[in-house]
């Protein structure tokens, strides 16, 4: 039994963790970044005072064994009166945080309540506002305005941080330290992944690992944040972040189709695609792309209706899997 | 295995469901009163377009078999923001209605998560506007507002409707049929026990049924609706409703405290306990009364925050024990 351990937030998580529910001989923990503050998620923190449910409640659904109808009910969204834009999963999170008095504590209950397999854990308990200053000194505060404002590739990034001092969960750190495997996203760059390697703590947890620490490069760039960047770009970034090496860095070499490309670049621009560009025997090539064409979605993350080009579950399972028993 | 059947509403069937619950060897199924229009159920049925929630919420956390905490979250109620108000247990039934697209199907859905023993089952799938029309002419639309305005202690009841035929649910009319047991009540008489018995079919399927007909009778009178009814004044007037006798007439025979009637009559008024003045062979008289003195708490029917006269669950429960086992 092998201790799997991701990183991540939101819609990349849920694809990460969708396809490795299905391994065998894994125990699975899924932890979850907690800087959402925008949309539903938002107006929650800020009308009832908790904790971001957004994300971990994607990671939820994505580990759920109950019934189909208990998976669409957490995502379904009210469309009417003043419930107009929640969705019913972040009401149950901040509801079981209020009466359990603890965020960690309702997620618990509610992986009991939806027959979760694994785990999922809040990357800390603590509220925490992502920052970032950009090299012309603007501070930007609030991941969704991160998500929205931040032209990192214009202005240049000079640091992300925490508005105030935050740190790891105490059961976050300890799935680290006996993890086997650690996978790092995919996901979104600055707003899922890289808010988890900067909280306090995580960096001495991961150092201390000895697990084999695996990264899917994203597919594609975000126009504001990353655009232009290769492979190369995102090993040699990410390992700022952790203090040392990724051990395996995945990469896909499936062509989307000439649909997917228009549907992304008519959000995105041209060239959104990641090139492969890294000569390096830490690289796995594998065809990892979702050849699935799925209507344009609302994604929470971008809080806008986009086209798709995403890792295919089960592919990134697999691979995973090989990586696994190798 | 005995099939009892609870007709009700809110409060008075969770107080005979949480007790009938840890009986052995019954099958329990409770029929649910649906009209309900004020406070979170109302502003649900207004800006969702759903069945009221309010009602079957307290009966299925009656009957749940999960735990304490999972009955805490169905009840919790948000405090700020735009979901002010609103119970969390009415948002999980009026998102289950939307995703299944059938409140019925929703509830079921509801019981298997909240693993409840025993059937929760709306006495109609139709959306009711329960109606009053007073002796003086006044006609009176919704239960909030017959609730809260409806003084027919004053005006006199020429009748009690709905604005819109409505139907019996075919699930509840099954019930009814199968049962080997029907509890009426107890509970708000105009506002849970008696809208169940005015739904179409209901006392077509009441007459074919071979069920012994229990009746445990309010402990208290309501102000403006029926202050100064005795024992036989509900008995007489249930039979009106019912078509046909009832078989046993439960009636408290424990006084409660001073504390208690001061606490009652504080908002009540004097003379709101209902005189046992009912000489006939058909009634059973017990403690049955809750000596529990709880603080005064909100109180959904009412919209109020009230002192207690209650059954009390367990001797209600170990009463009807007997009189099914004879």
């Amino acid at each position: 039994m092998k201790n799997v351990v991701t990183v991540g937030g939101g819609t990349g998580s849920y694809t990460v963790l969708s396809g490795l529910k299905n391994l065998k001989d894994i125990s699975l923990t899924a932890l979850v970044s907690m800087v959402d503050d925008g949309g539903s998620t938002g107006v929650l923190r800020d009308e009832l005072g908790v904790l971001p449910p957004g994300d971990v409640r994607q990671c939820l659904v994505a580990l759920s064994e109950h019934s189909d109808i208990v998976r669409k009910l957490m995502n379904y969204r009210f469309e009417n009166g003043g419930l107009s834009g929640h969705s019913f999963g972040n009401l149950f999170l901040a509801a079981l945080e209020k009466v359990t008095g603890n965020f960690g504590k309702g997620v618990e209950v509610a992986s009991e309540i939806l027959k979760i397999k694994g785990k999922v854990i809040p990357i800390t308990n603590d509220s925490a506002k992502l920052s970032m200053l950009l090299s012309n000194g603007k501070l930007i505060e609030g991941e969704d305005k991160i998500q929205n404002d931040a032209d990192i590739k214009i202005c240049g990034l000079k640091k992300i941080f925490y508005k105030t001092e935050i740190f790891l969960n105490e059961n976050a750190k300890e799935s680290l330290l006996s993890a086997d495997i650690i996978i790092l996203g995919p996901g979104n760059y600055y707003c899922s992944v890289i808010p988890n390697l900067i909280v306090n703590g995580f960096q001495e947890a991961i150092k201390k690992s000895k697990a084999k620490i695996i990264f899917p490069v994203n597919l594609t760039n975000k126009l504001e944040h990353t655009a232009g960047w290769k492979v190369s770009d995102y090993v040699k970034d990410i390992e700022k972040y952790l203090g040392k090496s990724v051990d395996v860095v995945l990469v896909n070499n499936e062509k989307p189709s000439p649909e997917q490309t228009k549907l992304y670049e008519l959000e995105e621009g041209k060239g959104v695609l990641v090139e492969d560009d890294f000569k390096d025997e830490r690289v796995i090539r594998a065809k990892l792309l979702s050849t699935v064409i799925l209507k344009p979605q609302y994604d929470e993350k971008m809080k806008a209706t986009r086209g798709f080009i995403r890792h295919d579950s089960e592919k990134l399972a697999e691979c995973i899997k090989k990586i696994i028993n190798n």
